[in-house]
């Protein structure tokens, strides 16, 4: 059931340098960046570096080196966005809500009495999430 | 920012042995069992048995040794309910949509064509969710 990999994905891309990204954080195992349709102010992906489809498709070790990436991403966004709470979630495959093949975990900082936007929103370029990159960026700093 | 953790929340119970739930699979490090207001047939939720707020309060060993059971539960999950797809929530804090102060992992199997139901829907007692937990219990052995 569980597809393969295909590694002309965009995430892939970003990940080679190929492809641009407003880029707030990186270590040996992980990525992370804006999503460029943001559900939220400051809505981050988080990938691993490891080319994996999805949760069905990565070494459980791989897994577990990746998520205190996670940890570590969510803590900056809510610390950088002011945020009250956090949603993490994480789409697999089509059925699933999936729409970009590599493995990715969505950071949406969340505040009372602001819902979250629909996915599919329309699309932000760099300087329009400059502000947001700028703030979580710093919050790495004082973690 | 973060709360403390609180051991009279009903997972913390539920972990204790002091309150009943529709178990579907136990290990060192995790229990699963089905949520009492399914948004999906199938809607199961996945728990480190160390006491953890949310994600921001796990240490991150205990988060990487966790997280392989979360990987392990969504692929019984996905094998019994014939999933076609599978959504991961994990909400930290009121704000960001949490209920229970226990960290937890929903595993939402998904469908085309079956939305999601909305949050805090009917309750559903054991005998309803039996079927479910029957099915998904069935898959570990297959996995």
């Amino acid at each position: 059931m569980t597809q393969t990999y295909d590694s002309n994905n965009i995430f892939a891309k970003i990940l080679r340098g190929e492809a641009p990204c407003s880029k707030v954080w990186e270590d040996d195992v992980s990525l992370a960046f804006l999503d460029v349709m943001p559900r939220a102010e400051g809505h981050t992906l988080v990938i691993p570096k490891v080319p994996a489809r999805n949760l069905f498709d990565i070494a459980p070790d791989d897994l577990a080196r990746f998520m205190p990436s996670v940890q570590t991403v969510a803590r900056a966004v809510r610390a950088g966005m002011a945020a009250e709470g956090v949603a993490i979630q994480q789409f697999n495959e089509e059925a699933g809500g999936q729409q970009v093949f590599h493995l990715h975990f969505h950071i949406l900082p969340r505040w009372t009495g602001v819902a979250v936007r629909p996915p599919g929103g329309p699309f932000q370029n760099a300087e329009a999430l400059r502000p947001h990159a700028e703030k979580i960026r710093a919050a790495f700093a004082a973690l």
